[in-house]
């Protein structure tokens, strides 16, 4: 009989998922994550205009560009983070994911379809708990989506620019808690088991994990970005194989939610030619 | 009779008011307030330790402290506002902003019932439609009760750290919409009317106003903090009588709302000796 | 019998008001203003070009612009005030009052006779007593009409591209200095009185200032900028009025020395039509 | 028959690769590597101090701590990099590289050995064609050894800090050059070949790489990091799997020369108990 | 016959100097320097302690320590110089001369007999024409006397922590303004003359230079500082020479000046034994 | 008989001096140069571009610009030296050498003859023994001419742009090691003798100098930097006139070996008429 998780879930369960899309009035996309307590708000600006180095020397275009942008509130977090903008910088771990949100986003993004535009990203983690970089580029990409259907001209024959879904989880190599056994008249901690590979991992699984993998993965299921790491311990080749697994079963169902969020008329539009 | 506003209130209307408690796991005290299309996240985190300059050179306290930081989202914005983080420094509103809200709330904190804490106010706009600093004094006046609830001990014969209720609003001097009427065969806009006081600005009144002012008062109907600007002109000591009425009014609903958002338990703190 | 202040003026007495005009030799306007200890050098510079946000998308002019940087020497200050510039970064004081001081001078700015260009406005600090924003607003609108004589063609049809006369003065509730009174043998210090009005703020006053309040007014006795925060304590509508009208009182004055500073050639021009 | 790399190589040939022991005098370990053309010093740095996070709230440590630094020197590249201190803050790609070369390193120290010191790794790349993170990573494991080696007591009964070897590589799938073949009298372009698995790339083929991917393993033949990122296009899990075979082919032959280059007195030390 | 300079001067002459002690309240020693039309606040502010480069690893101390800062107010340039607190950081120039201010004064500071405190040197360039830098250290040097003067106690034992006096000046080699003849009918330029050496530039010969010196002596005739630049052209030994024997004269007859207006109890003090 | 140096040299020995010439691939221009153990990476970039400030407002060039860059890696000193880039900001003494190498080298470059260049200069250190500033002036020199050489044209009828030879050297007076002596049974340190005048000093004597001088001169002899500074006390004009003798005799071995090093093609270019 499989353990069960810190939050009474199964090995390869994922937590509750919401999307809610128009969430703010400003940006052409905007949405809220929840991934359990973990809650994101992503928003896509349009703006007509592309950075220098999407030009060559004599002016001609190279195609859009798609830029990301991640904080956490100082309030989103058990122990408040403080404010980058107070200390003047952002931080590694900050650079490290837009950085990723990045890759990622533009992995699907058909830069000559989307022409002399730049789409900035913007996700601020409103609540974390585990998971807000994943939780950003499944955020995002819906948020991509409504961008990009805010200037789209079906009739121009171009094709849209979001070539295929999108979508990001994590999973680790977890010891499940331990279990209080009976020794003589005391109730003590039974020895640690072995860990399992888990899927979605909350902050309370992701801080003891052994092995933690970010994998970003598209409609056709294939690869955009995997980050393994052995946080407590190298891992295996087997573990990988395992991982990466039980990663494309949760990518899967995520996806087929974005389909559901993003009705039949956007569906059709995603990786049609024009 | 009276000029609808742009959103169809009376001049002495409010938008509509709500404030969320708990909104966040993390922090002692954590609100949503959401004033019309504003909404603000404001949250109240609880430190045990005070700055240096709250100590004497021979190490005795001179009390607790409060300090507050304000924040747009990028996306919260009509046009998308550039990260400060980014560039690697807070604007000149935002610290003005941010200065306004911490001496409001401090205020109405007794430094020395607080004891050798520290509280920090996060204040992140959601979504801006003016009115954005005085959303944020409100919500984080609630967010301040329920951190002082969070480690008050009513056994300790101390004074709650909280002595009065505390509230702001923005009143303006903004000429009516101007209305279209019919001149011979053509429809055109007629002339602009003369400004009236408004209560609550949204945004579209804001960029217009003449005449600005943004008023911090307590339960017992005293100002903490009055700043009035003449954005398009200087105005009259009439005006500014007309004004302080107009925010008296509103800012006593606020109070209101206040109590029945916090209950009676806390209601009954708030002022009430230890 | 009235008290005495803590430097002998009666409640509504100013400090001695000198200001010293053509004090440097490179910026359009230059003045040193003296206001008791407190010692402000303010410049306005003049440059042929605007900010990018005064232009219209298709680059016609919005008009000039008007921009103010405010700071205190490190050694102004009875204390070293640390630089800005090796903290690599300006305070949130710094900020709320060159903010104040440029909102307070565009007020009496005609835009669009100014024409493409742009002021700046340096207020340095070379002694600070109290009132150095009220100061610094006071001795940059001489330095700003200097600046405006610099280049204004009479000749022109243009309006001068001042409007109207603007003065600043600081106001406050604070308590007299506490007597020394005999207590049977020994001399003890009298019970604190309460606070009353005081015009112009020396550093003393400022520190121990119950209510502090700050007023822009023009020559036209209205309202440009009122800051009114209650440091110590909320205050009450009847202590708004008093000082609202003291800070009037104060303003008639200096707005009085302006002219005698300035002389009737420019008097003459300040508000004229071209 | 398979195609030549540009550099003449076959797909699993890695350049020359050559280490420099103690090549500067300050570092307790200090190393120069050459990948090809790539240049890397890398330096170990010990302090017996410790970063705050590393003591419990009572100042019980929690073992030492290892961080790690990177840049470029803007004479490395083809195109001069703007040097990072004159803009006043480190870019996104140095924070992703420098985490990942810390917390590779990390992975094979025994934190509690170590004792109550920081070791600081200092990556400068002097030459960069390609697989400069890589490079870093097995130079600062030689200079951590170094490091180590000058204050290891064997006498102690501690376990030598280093737990096992550590080395990285990149590989990546690349399309072969394109061919010059005759088409009628004409010599052509080839079409483009599909893209094979490439060991160790140089700048050449990682600016057209299709997938690329960065591994980390030890001396157990496990992993510590694996980032593949699909450039291009996503891609497969067979190309994965690929990908991450000929990656453990690579880090097997540095491991041996890493063996060769510090002797068989610190080959002993790895990984033995005290 | 010898030619006149740009204001009249002969070239060993110096512009009038005036030193106002006790300009400031705040600071110890406080000082406002002129030299022609420029001008400088320098302050001396005394802290009772030292940097921790000044206590050896067992917390003893190596004596105290003075540090300098400078800067250009924005208002005392021709054109206005922008204020490095808004660009965030300091630029090299005003780098180069803090480091020449502080180790110039340093060189004559006794730092046992200073004590366990630091002394802050602060240099404001109120208007400038020429020669910041070396009444910079000129000035800070009064202001040192009159801060040392503040805490020194002559029963103690101790000797005066200054040792001798100093001062500086530049000297150039600038050809003459050049004279306008007749040639024919018409008045033109005459050519330009051979560059002669000039005693304490102004702004206007500055800027001409070919070669410019700064020098500090002390008062016994030695050298402390000695920059000199070939700005427009290398320069001969012998030009050095005349240079250096210029400078000797001019700052001779500074030191005078400085005893002056010091007075005999304050030079009496200097360099005495305690 | 002299005393011997701590590295057994004589008074005026200089340290072995190698540059070696194309040590990176990148820049137009890069060297090692080593001066017994200091090692500094010159390199020389050119850009097809020039600064606002080198046009007239009417868009005419004034010619072309050099600027330098100089850095110490953090690993190249005994103690490490923080990163600059971590820091945010570099510091003063950076900023001090490094305006020194830009003075110097634009001394001997024509910059008419550069035309609508920049030319970027970057020194970086790789291990600092004494004198990084001098090795960095000499090595960048080298890099120049390379850079140089990169574009001339000598068909254009235009001057080689750089105009004469140049190289930096430092020295100081120093008092000797000093040395162990027979007292009765014990073995002593003999008094310190006086300080002699040393050629080229190392670490270990820099930080020991009484008085420390930088030379910067040009192949005809004649000075464009002299820098001296009574580091331990001041020193009198015989001082200064054997230090500069001393200086010259080392900079004309230089300058012989840097003709060797260039050889006779670029020798002949240097300072000859197009």
């Amino acid at each position: 009989m499989e353990n069960k998780r810190v939050d009474g879930r199964s090995n390869n369960d994922m937590r509750p998922l919401k999307i809610t899309r128009f969430f703010q009035h400003g940006p052409a996309g905007s949405v809220l994550i929840e991934v359990g307590n973990t809650k994101v708000i992503c928003a896509a600006t349009v703006e007509q205009r592309v950075p220098t180095f999407r030009r060559t020397p004599n002016g001609e275009s190279r195609g859009g560009w798609l830029k990301a942008e991640y904080t956490l509130l100082p309030s989103a977090t058990a122990t408040r983070t403080p404010r980058e903008s107070v200390r003047g910088k952002q931080n590694g771990r900050t650079h490290e994911i837009q950085r990723l949100i990045g890759r990622s986003l533009r992995s699907v993004l058909d830069m000559k379809a989307l022409g002399d535009r730049t789409i900035t990203i913007d996700c601020d983690v409103i609540e974390a708990d585990g998971g807000t970089r994943t939780a950003s580029v499944t955020g995002a990409f819906i948020a991509l989506v409504d961008a990009c259907e805010s200037f789209y001209d079906p009739e121009s024959g171009q094709p849209f620019p979001v070539k295929d879904f999108l979508a990001a989880i994590s999973v680790g190599m977890v010891a499940p808690p331990r279990k209080r056994v009976k020794k003589g008249q005391k109730i003590v901690l039974a020895p640690a088991e072995p860990e399992e590979p888990l899927l979605d991992l909350c902050y309370a699984e992701d801080s003891q994990a052994a092995v933690d993998m970010n994998v970003v993965m598209t409609g056709s299921g294939e690869f955009v970005e995997l980050q393994g790491t052995g946080e407590g311990r190298p891992y295996t080749l087997a573990e990988q194989k395992a991982l990466v697994e039980l990663a494309a079963e949760g990518i899967d169902r995520i996806i087929s939610y974005e389909k559901d969020v993003l009705g039949n008329h956007l569906v059709w539009r995603i990786g049609r030619e024009g």
